[in-house]
C-alpha cells in the first residue's frame, strides 16, 4: 500500500481526490491537510466520508507529511504550492501539484499572468505538465507533475489531433468555454453565493483567464509553432462540468468530416479516457459527470467552412482530481483506470 | 382600451404577454386561446393570474377573434401562424406574429429552413422584422410585424452597430448563444424534462439552428451586403435569459475600445431598452430577467486582436413577448415602454 | 412625492424594495444606504437599476436621513436596526423596520432568542406588527411597523383564521417551513456557496429557529391563549420562495373540508394578497414569485383526521419588501396595492 | 458469473442499475428491455455507457429473458410487473421487482390505491419486502424481493428502532417528505418539465400518495400494530435526493436524548448503510448522493415534546436501485456491499 498525502484537503478538489482514492486498492490516504480544520475528523466535517476515513486534517508541515507519505497530492492554491513542493521532492517523494504553480515552463509567463516571480524556477523544466493523452512517457519518470488546468484539459484533448496533424489555421482558433461553479473552488466570496449564480449566466476574465498561457503553451508544442487563442470562460449554474466549443478554420476547404473522425480516432486510438463521439454527436456534460472521461464531438459548418469542436468534460474529474490520480497511476506504475472505472452518474 | 387577442396563450411566450399586458393600462385581453385548455379559465390552469384574469380559453376561430378583438398577438408555432394571420389581416386588424413564418423575405429560405412551402409569400415583403431600435418607422405604419427570434434579437442589437459603421470583417463572425429552457417553448419532450436539463449542458443544432437565416437576413441588410455566421446554440439550465457571445475581427487593427464604446452610444442614443456597458464590463443575465433590456458589453483581446461582444436578454421578454408589447405600442402610438417600465428581478 | 430613505439597501430585501419603490407613483427614493458600498453608485454595483436609479451608496448616519427624507425602511439586520430607527422616529419619521428589532413586545423574549439585552424596550409596546390582513387599523396610525419575517408571514397568515374561530387543537401545530435562499440575506458565508446549496436540501436550526417566538406571539394573540408550535425550516435550491406545510387537528372531528373554505373566505374576504385556493387545490410557489401575494390551500386527511394547510409566499415580496411596501401604502393613506399590482413571473 | 436481465432499462432505476452493476465482479449485465428503443445499442441512446456496455435494447419477452438470465431486476411501472415477474418465477429465477406490485400483502389494499385488481395475489404473501436491515434473513431464501419505495424506505428505516422499543405514540406520526424529480421516473410530462419544476417548490397527492400503505404495513409489523401516518410529499428542483422530516410524540416525556441515540445505534449496530448521525445533526442530501447510504438524525424539540426524526437518501439508490442491488447481494451471497461501496458525490 502506497501511504499518500493530500494537502489542502478541504477545498472541492481535495475532497474528489479522498472519494476516488476511496476506491484505490494499492493506496492508503495517511495525511490530509487544512489549516482551517485542522484538529477536526474529516467525518465530522464531510458526513460523506462517515464509515470511510477517521483521519483528523493536520497543519500543513512538509516535514510531517514527508515522514507518513511515499506520495503527495498539492491542492493548494496558486502561489502556495511553489514554496511546499520543493521539501517534498527533496524529501524524495514524487508529487502530482494541483494548482497552477509548476504547468509553465516560462518564469517570465508566470510572472505575466500570476502578478509573482517564481519562487523556484528551477524547477519548472522538469516538471512535466500531465496530460496522459500527450506526454504518457514523460510522466512514468517524472517526480514532479504539474496537473492541467481544468479549461485547458478540455481543450488541449480537442485540439490537439487536429493541430498535430496540421490541418488548421492557427490564427483562426476561438475558445468559449463554460464551467460549474466548483471550478472556482471553494472560496467563500460573493460572486460564489447561490443566489448570484443561480438562474445566472455570465462571461467572465474575457481575454485574461490565467488558463489562457498553459493552453497556447500545450497546444503550441503540439502544433510546433505558436499558436495563440482567444479564450472567453464562462460560469454556469451547475455544481460540476466543462463543456467548451471551439472554433477553427481548415486549411483547406475540402477536408470532409470523415477525414476529421479519422484524425480523431487514430489519435486517440486505445485510450481509455477520451470517446470521439461520431460525427453530428455532440456531447452533453451529464453522460459523464462524476467519471473521468473527456468527450469529444465535432462538426464542419458548411456554410461557412468553420469547423466547429465540442468537448465536455467533468471539472473536478479529468479537469482535475481524476486526471491527478490517473497520472498517480501512470507515475507508480498501476493501472491506468485504477479507481476511475466507472460511468458518469445520469441523471 | 384596445381590445386584444392573444392566440396560443398557455405557451410561455403567450403566458408571459399576459403577464405584461395585465401591466398596461390601454389594453384590455379580450380573447385567449388554447386548444388545449379550450373551456378553462385561465386563472384554474394558471394560479398566477387569479385575481388578475378570469378569461375561459377558446378553441382557435379567426372569425370570432376578428369580432372581438382590434388587435392579435399570434403566439402559435412556426407553420400554424400562416394560415392563421392572413384572415384577421383582411378583418383589418394589426398583428403581432411571435413564430418565424413572416420573418423571411424569402419564401426559397424559409423553405430550405422549414422544410415546408409558405403559404402566404405574398405577405412576406409587407410584413417588417419587429426590432424597433433598428426598424422603428417601418412598424409605425405596419400592419403585420414579424417578431424576432429570441436569439436573433441578442445578436442583431449587438453586431448592427459595427456592420453600420464597417469596421469589421464580415467574415469573421461567430456566434456561440447560451439559453435558458423557455427557449424550446412549453413542449412536451424528454430532452425538456428537468432531470434531463438540470446540472446538464450542451450544445445543440450545429451550424443548422432555423434562427441563422434571419440573423442574416437582417445584419446583411445592416452591413448592406451578403454576411454570414457560424451560429451555435447551447441549452443552460435556467429558465429564462440569453447570453450571446460574438467573436469578430476587426478592419482596422489599431481599433480601440474607446472608438468601439462610441459606435455603440451613438447608434443607441435615447433608446429605453438597450443598455450599453462600460468598456471592460460584462453583461449578466439575472440583472434584467423579467424586464425588456438587451444590456451590451465588449472587449477587445489585445493578444489575438479578436472583438469579443457579449449581450444578453430575457429571451421571453425582449426575446419575445416583451418586445412583441413594445411593437405593439409603436404600431398603436402609445409611449413605446407602457407596460414595459420595471426593472429586472435580482435575486 | 414622499421622500424615502432605506437603509440597508445593498441586501435582497433592501435591493427588492428598490424594485417595489421604482413603480411608486407617489414615492421618490431619496437616500440608499450602505457601509460597504459607500460612494458607489447602485447603478454601477447593481446594473439592473441602470436607466433607473443613479443615486449613490452612502454610509449610514440617522440625522443626514432624517434630513432628506419623510419616510424610512430599515433593511439592516438585527440588533443594528434597534440603534437606528429610535432617531429616526424622534425626527418625527416613519418607519417600518424590516428586521427582527421591534416584532417581539417582550424584551426577555428577545434576549432568550437573540441573546442581548434590548436597547430600546420602551418602543416595543408602540411598534406595531405589520401583517396588514390582521393588524391594518393600527398600522394606519403608527409610527413604527415592525414588518413580518418570511416565515412568520406564511404561518399566521394560514394559521389565523382556524385560531380565530377556535376550531383547532392548540396543541398539535406543527410547521414544516421550505425557503429559498435569499431568506438568508446576502450574507458570505460557506453554507450558503452555490456549489454548498444547488442539488442540495437540509433542515437546519431545528427547534431553535428565532421565527418561533414572533409566529407563536401572534397566532397566540388571534387564538386568545398561549399558543406553541413545532417548527422546523429546510433549506430550498431556489432563489425565491417559502412553502409551509402545517399540520394540526380539529377539535371536531366532523369538520367537513366545506367548512374550513368558508372560514377562510370569510376571514380574507376582500383581501387583495392572500388567494384562498379551493378544496383539494395547493399552491405551488411558481405560481407567484415577484409578487405580493400569499396562496393558501388545504386539506383534510380523512385516514388520519389531520388537517394539512399548505401556504406559499414570495420571501422577498409578501415575506418582506412587498408587505413592507404595503404597510408604506397603509401608514401614507395611498392605495394598498400600489406599487404592488404585478402578476407573479411564470416561468 | 451470475448473468442478469434488467427489465424497464432505459428509465432512471433501470439506468441506476446498470451504472452499479457495471462495478460488481460477479455480474455480467445479459439482457436489458426497452419497448421505446427495442433495437439501439444502449451507448448510442445514453453515451455514458460508452466504452462500458454495448448491448442492445430488446423487446421484453419472458421467455428470452429466462433463457438468457439466472437473476432478473424488473423495474418496469406498477401494473406491467405483476404480469411479467410470474413467469420469470415459474422458469426458476430469482426476482428482483422495484415495483410496487409485490410489496403489499392485502390484494385489497392494493386495489384501493392502484385502483386495479391484483392479478397474481397468491404470490403477495412469498414476496418479501426488500429492507435488508429489517428483514435480511427473509431475503437471504426469497426467490421474489419487493424492492421498497423510495419515501418508505426513507421513513420505515427512520421510525422502526423508536416503534420496536415502543417508546412513542403511534397516533402522532406525520411524515413530511421532499423529493427530487426523478422520483417521478422518466415521464414525459407537462409537470416534469424542467421550466416548471426549476425555481418551482410544492406539495403534492397530500393525504393520498400511494407510498402510505407500504409505510403502514411495515412499520405496523415493527410496532405490532395497527399504525397510520399522515404523509405529505413534496417536490424539491434537484434530480436526486429525499428528505423526510417525521414528528412524533414520545409516550414517556422525559425521554432524553441519549436514549433515543441509544436507541438507533444499537438497532442500526454494524449495519453498513445506515448512519446515526450525532445528537443535534441533521443530514443533507448532498452527503450521500450516489451512494447507497441512509443518513438519520434527531432531536427533541424541548418546548413541545415533539421528537424531529430527519432522514436522507439518494432516491435512486438506497431509494431504488442500490437497495435493489442489496437485496441481490443477500439472495445470492455475495458480500452486502459489493459494488455498493462508494462515497457520495460531494458537491
Amino acid at each position: 500500500m502506497v501511504k499518500v498525502g493530500i494537502l489542502g484537503a478541504s477545498g472541492y478538489t481535495g475532497l474528489e481526490l479522498i472519494r476516488i482514492l476511496l476506491n484505490h486498492p494499492h493506496i492508503k490516504i495517511a495525511v490530509i491537510t487544512s489549516e482551517k480544520y485542522s484538529g477536526a475528523k474529516i467525518s465530522d466535517v464531510f458526513p460523506s466520508f462517515k464509515g470511510h476515513l477517521d483521519l483528523k486534517y493536520e497543519a500543513l508541515s512538509p516535514e510531517e507529511v514527508s515522514k507518513k507519505c511515499d506520495f503527495v497530492f498539492s491542492a493548494l492554491p496558486h502561489k502556495a504550492s511553489m514554496s511546499v513542493v520543493p521539501p517534498l521532492l527533496k524529501a524524495g517523494k514524487k508529487v502530482v501539484d494541483l494548482s497552477a504553480d509548476f504547468r509553465l515552463k516560462s518564469p517570465a509567463t508566470y510572472k505575466d499572468w500570476y502578478k509573482e516571480e517564481h519562487k523556484t524556477p528551477e524547477l519548472l523544466n522538469s516538471a512535466v505538465y500531465g496530460i496522459p493523452e500527450l506526454k504518457r512517457e514523460r510522466i512514468k519518470s517524472a517526480n514532479l507533475v504539474a496537473n492541467p488546468g481544468c479549461y485547458p484539459t478540455s481543450v488541449i484533448l480537442a485540439l490537439a489531433p487536429l493541430l498535430k496533424e496540421n490541418i488548421i489555421d492557427t490564427d483562426s482558433i476561438i475558445v468559449d468555454s463554460k464551467s460549474g461553479v466548483t471550478g472556482a473552488g471553494r472560496k467563500v466570496e460573493e460572486a460564489l453565493l447561490f443566489a448570484e449564480c443561480n438562474d445566472n449566466f455570465k462571461a467572465y476574465n474575457i481575454a485574461s483567464h490565467r488558463h489562457t498561457p498553459e493552453m497556447e503553451q500545450e497546444i503550441s508544442e503540439v502544433a510546433k509553432k505558436a499558436v495563440k487563442i482567444t479564450f472567453t470562460p464562462h460560469l454556469l449554474p451547475v455544481n460540476r462540468g466543462i463543456l467548451s466549443t471551439i472554433y477553427c478554420s481548415p486549411l483547406n476547404k475540402n477536408l470532409a468530416s470523415e477525414d476529421i473522425l479519422k484524425i480523431y480516432e487514430d489519435f486517440y486510438k486505445g485510450e481509455r479516457f477520451v470517446r470521439i463521439l461520431g460525427i453530428g454527436k455532440s456531447p452533453q456534460t451529464h453522460y459523464l459527470l462524476g467519471s473521468n472521461y473527456c468527450d469529444i464531438g465535432f462538426q464542419i459548418d458548411k456554410r461557412t467552412g468553420k469547423i466547429i469542436i465540442v468537448s465536455a468534460i467533468d471539472n473536478l474529474v479529468k479537469g482535475a482530481s481524476g486526471q491527478a490520480v490517473q497520472n498517480m497511476n501512470i507515475m507508480l506504475g498501476f493501472k491506468e483506470d485504477t479507481a476511475l472505472e466507472g460511468v458518469g452518474i445520469f441523471p
